[in-house]
This record gives C-alpha cells, structure tokens and sequence, in this order.
C-alpha cells in the first residue's frame, strides 16, 4: 500500500459514508422529506449502513474511514506509522467532499426547508453541557466499536462480511449508546462536515458550526484509539 | 450465456423486484391495509428486499434488474455487449410483469381504496420540481450503488451473500438518500411500472402518469453508469 | 432421514416457528404489552425471525416447516415422496404445540386482555372477504417464497446462512404482499393454530375460528407448491 | 482455556453486552435523550446487536455471557464442569461493570431526568404479579435460545458469523416473547444491573431494586438450561 493509494481509497470510503450520514439525518429533518421524522432507527440504521458502503468499496485501503480506527491499527501493528498521515488526510479530505455531496443531493429540499438551523444534521452537537461528561460518553462509545475492531471476528476469518459485522456494531453504538452526544466516534466524521458546512455550504441563515465543542469527538476518540490499542497489545 | 436465458432470467428476476417494490408502497398507502403508514423504514427495507428476492432467483443471469447495473458491466467488462439488449429487454418486461403482479396482489384493497391517485406507488415522483437537480439526486444515488457492486466484495469472495449486500445498499440508499426523488436508480424499475399504469392497470379515476418526469430516471442512472464504469475500469 | 426423524424435527421446529410467530401477534395486540402497537415492522421481522429459528433448530429434516415447502420439493425431486406425510403430520402437530405454548408464554397478559376477540394472532384473517382474489395474494406470495428456496441460493453454496436468507424473504413478504391476506403462505401455519385457538385455548369470550376461511391458506399454498415444482422441474 | 482466561473474557465481553443493552432502555427513556420513546423496534434490535458485540469480542472463552448458556454447554459437553465457576463469576462481574458504564455514558441525561424511577432501563420487572407465570414465559423464552445454541448452526459451521445468528435470535425472542417478563434469558444480565443499581449507581431518588421478582431470571433460565442440555444430549 502506497500513501497515494491509501489517501485515495480512504478519501473515497469516507465521502461514501458522510454522503449517506448527512444524508439520513437530512432525509430525517427537511421539511419536504417523506421520511421526515422518520425518528432515531432511521438514524441508527443509516448511519451504520453508511459504513458498510465506505468500508465494502475502500476495501484495498483496509476501509478504515475513521483516524481513530487508524491509530489503533498503528499502535496495534495492524498498519504502518508512516502511512497514517495518508489515511487522516484522505479521511477528512473525504469527510468534506461527503458533506458537499449530501448537500446537493438535497439541494432542493434544503432551500425549501426555509430555515438554515441545519448544522446537527452535518456535525454533532451534545444534548448536555458538560464536555467532560460528553467526552467521556464518546470515549466509551469509541472503545466499543474499537475492541470490536481489534478482537471480534477479523478479515481474516469474515472475509468481506467483516464490514457488514462493523455496520451492525455502529447500529447497534447509534441505538444503545448514541443519544448524547450523537455519537461522532470518528475525528472525520465530525470535523470535516463542520468545516464544510461552516466555510463551503451556500445555505441561507446558517446556523453556527459550534467550533467549541469540536475537540471533544476529536480528543475522546482518539484517546479510546490509544487505550484499545495498548490492550489489543496485551490481550491478543 | 444465451440472450434469451440472460432475457428469461431477468423477466423472471425483475419481475419480483418490482412485486414486491410496488407492493410494498400499496402496504404503505392503501385504506385497508394493516400496514398503512408504517413509514419509510417499511418502504426502504421493503425495496431493499425485494432487490434480494429478485437477484438471488436471478442469479444464473447475475441478477442485474436494472439497466444502469447492465451497461456498468459491460463498460467494466463484466458483461458481453452483445448481450445488452438481451438484458435491458427482460428488465423492461418483467418490470411490466411485476407491477401488473402488484396489482393483482392487492386487487380487493386498490378496488376498496377509493381514490385513483395510486401512481406513486408504481413509479417515481420527485419531492420538488426542478428536473436538473432532480437528475444530480439520481446520478449520485445511482453511482453510489454502482460503486459498491463494481469495488465492492464481489461474487467470487462473497457468493451468494452478495446480493444481500447489495440489499443493503440498497436499504441504505433508499434511507439517506431517497426522499428527494423516490430513488428509482434503475430506468427499468421506473418506466416499466410507468408504462404499466398508464396503459394496462384497470384503475378507476387514474392519476396521470407524469411523463414529462420519465426521462429523468432514465438519463441520470445510465449516466451514472458510464460514470461507475469509467472510474472501474481505471481503479480495478 | 427416517420418517420419525423428520416427523420429530418438523414438530420442533414449527412448534418453534409459531411460537415466535404467534407471539410477535400477541406481543403487538395485548392491552399490558410494552411492545403494543408497534406496527408492521415488528410483525414483519417477528415471523422472519421465526423463520430463521425454527429452521435452524431442525436443520436435520431441513428445516421445512411448510405444507407447501416440502410438496414443491417433493415435486422437483428434493425429498422422497414416502417421507411427506411424516414432514406434513409433524409441521401440523408442531403448529398447534406451537400456538398452545405462544398461549403459556402470554397467559397472564391474554387473562388481563379482557376480551377475547384474539383468533386474528393465531390464524389469518383476511382484508376482504372476496376470497378468489384471496387465494390469488397466497399464491402469488407463496410462490415468491418457493422460487427463493428452488432457485436462490442453495444450502450447499451459503450452508447454514440459507435459512438466514429465507428468514429475510419472510420478512419481505411480510412487508410487500403481506397485508391483504395476513400471509399464511403455509397451510400449517395457519390451520394449526387456528384448531388450537377453536378447541384447546381457555380464552374467554372467545371470537368464531372462521373456519369458512381456513381453505384459502391451504389450497393456494399447496397450488403454488405444484406451479413452482413444476417450474423449477424445468429452469433446473 | 484457564480459569482465569474464561474469566476475563466473560467479564469483557458481559460488560460489553450490559453497557448496550442498559444504554438502549436508557436511551428509549430519558427525557432528554434523542431517541426517547422510539419504541420496541428499538428496545429489540439494541439488545440483540449488544449480544452480537459482546459475543463476538469474547470470543476466545466462546461468547457465553450467561450462565445459562454456560450450564447447558456443561451439561451437553462443550465446556468442562471446573471451568463453570469462572464463567459465572466472569459474567456477573461484567454485568455489574456493564450497569456502570452505561450509567457513566448516560450521566448528564440521568441527571437532567428529574426522576429517579431508572430501575426497569437495568433490570428486568414483570408486566404481571404472577410469578409461576413469570417463571413459565422466562423458561420458554430462554430454551428457544438455548435450543438455537445446542442444534443450530454451530460455530463450525457459522464461524463467526455465529454471533450474529445468536444476535438475530434474541432479536427475535425481544420481538415475540419479551414483553410479559421483559425477558432476562440470563440470570448475570439481570441480577448484575440489579445489584448495580441497589448499591452502586448514585441516582437521586432512586426506586425500589425490586429483589422479590429477582428469583424468576436466576432460576427459569438454570432450569431451562438443564431441561435443553438433556434434551441435546439425547438428539444429538
């Protein structure tokens, strides 16, 4: 794997899976959406249905689409340190041109919405105050799908279904875990949509990109990367 | 592979896709149907589905269904092009078979209903009216389809798991990304139950059949395709 | 396979089957159920689900649990004709242990109901009373159901997966064609639980069996066995 | 497999399935939560993917996670009798670990909830007063499990998609049995939480840990568990 070739695929993978994440958030909220308020399976299911096609077609990359899933592999041995500079950067690189996607895939529905409070459907945004608490929230939540990751069934066992087993943990962290913080478990995920969305997207009487709490789903998962990485070490 | 058994196969195969696609719409919207407004997750995994059924009974053919998923392949190189005609000719039939399937399934409650305007059941209408963005809706829900079956785990790693991962592609593209245009992502799935309405359903007070829309389900997913099959032939 | 092993196995898994199935009935009309009203979309995973359990656990006589599974594969050579009657004694005798332990698992919950107009969770009951066209959705859905397991993906090639997959039609089924007719799409399914309801159940205030309709579950079903026997015969 | 190794798996992997399993009733609670009120849809298939992450990470002592499991494994074969202890022990400690974990992520809301009333989003209490029944729903829900486990497709066959299979069958039992008991299955996924709640989570205005009822998930599962053992041993 070259870091051209991983920055590539990884740029792929993950503009698939926050196409299809903004996507069912903004199928969820806009005004003319027939599924609006379709209500929190739709979330849960899309969203974990949104990795399975990023990690299925960025598949030569390892499907990764998420730097705290690459710092674990690193510190694991799973992947080399010098290419994760190719994999955080084809990640937010993706993360931004999914949320360009998502917004023209709504485009009409968006400009009918008449109303610009459209940020929660790009990044996260926590239902409490509290960072601390939030954080610690996504660092459990993290954890989860990493050990799942590191421990569970691998590639190698799984063959390609082995992203279909991870689609159905990130359902499964949505259902069980997700409510509040919105569960971002992923730096890219969370930073590159809020950067799109605050510098790129044309949307009128735009709301806030919220730029205080955006170290949280950045810091709680990449500590969650350092922590199951260290015990993947021990335990297997 | 013959052209009349790729023909056969693809009636056979289409046809139950869009019996059970169209079905699952009149479920959700007919007066008597103990189902009524179940809501988008029935209509999503509905069709997911259905693409499941109509593939898996398909598969001597490859279980294609679609046109879009026709000429990717044979861009790709996955399909002789002398078959084409074959294919596309058998996803138009069978989809007029299935919507006509549809129908007699749900003849007494249709008939119960009282209220003629049932098209959106069989074919596509878009949420707003501007066609152009209309088509960049379906090209981008088409390409991701199209991605994920040409870059995707493929037939020889999966088997006949396959066509439950594309169901799920499905599912998830009707969840995120199908509430703009009604995802049709398939010219056959759209004009076949068009065609069907318009000229053989014995329904009283009929809707239009809104033409004037048809091309756009046609144009984006085929463009979608020489698209997908372009970027394949480049990545693979 | 001797006769009494596929008679014990059959009794197992369709006791196994309406259990479940009957359950999820329960489980959405009972007065003191959390899970009341929760719609389609649990009735339509709560029989597949039923499915895949009750197939799984008599996976040794393969997991027919249907009338009009074992006619079609007798038809197209699959099992002995010798062997049918003890495959269909055991898929009816299991139906009706079935519905007498969905009764136990709920006895306090039906006790509590306070009206015992309950036979619609046992049996099916249709829409409409216009009962060629009933006949005509049992055959049509029983018949998708058939052409999947004739000509979809094989035990051989999927292994224990394939009930998994047939557990996944049951749902489609449910939700696309399920509603004018309450698809029994088995006649054991269906007549089962419908004599244990009339004769064995002490439910007070209990509503009619509606015998009258008890034929359009088992005829439609048994034609659509022989229709796809007789296809499948020729496609394979 | 050591003692020790049986036990630090189950407690990693009975954490796991506790801290989804608690979270999903929280989040289907609290009245902050996004995902208040979503319904059983919610409830059941949370519980059932929280048993697919938990199983699947504990892997190497077998996925257990409930000492009914562990007993009819004993009593059938699969696991040696000196090795049950530090199973049991493994499970209830994770449990009691799972409750915290899901309190710790859930913080801010239960805080923010205003009632201290929490119990039933950890533990399980019965729909009815009559616990004879109560034992009865919690046998025939926890030997469907178990007869899954015992006959049907096995870890030699599934591989690891076996703990998907399992994940899909309490899906199934949440779906169709759950809703008289609240279905336990599991003395260690109820009595854990239990205790959790009555002595370590500092909840303001807690309710009653109810430990009149927590006889009915220790004692039907074990009897389960040696009525389906016997009977495996005798079919298989």
């Amino acid at each position: 794997m070259t870091g051209a070739s991983a920055f590539g695929w990884e740029v792929l993978g993950t503009a698939l899976l926050i196409l299809f994440g903004n996507g069912v958030c903004l199928a969820n909220s806009l005004r003319s959406s027939a599924s609006r308020e379709s209500g929190w399976l739709l979330i849960a299911f899309g969203w974990g249905f949104a990795v399975f096609i990023g990690a299925s077609v960025a598949d030569p990359s390892g499907g990764h689409l998420n730097p705290a899933v690459t710092l674990m592999l690193a510190i694991n041995g799973g992947v080399s340190w010098s290419l994760v500079p190719f994999y955080i950067a084809g990640q937010l690189v993706g993360a931004i041109i999914g949320a360009v996607l998502a917004y023209l895939t709504f485009k009409q529905s968006i400009d009918d919405h008449g109303d610009g409070n459209l940020g929660g459907n790009f990044f996260t945004i926590p239902a409490h105050p509290g960072n601390a608490w939030n954080a610690v929230t996504e660092f459990i939540a993290t954890s989860a799908l990493l050990l799942f990751i590191a421990l569970g069934p691998s590639g190698g066992e799984l063959g390609p279904m082995t992203y279909f087993g991870v689609a159905i943990i990130v359902v499964a962290i949505g259902m069980s875990l997700g409510s509040p913080t919105g569960y971002a478990i992923n730096p890219a995920r969370d930073l590159g949509p809020r950067l799109a969305y605050a510098f790129l997207l044309p949307i009128k009487g735009k709301s806030s990109a919220q730029f205080a709490y955006a170290w949280v789903p950045i810091v709680a998962p990449l500590a969650a990367a350092v922590f199951v990485g260290l015990l993947a070490s021990v335990l297997t």
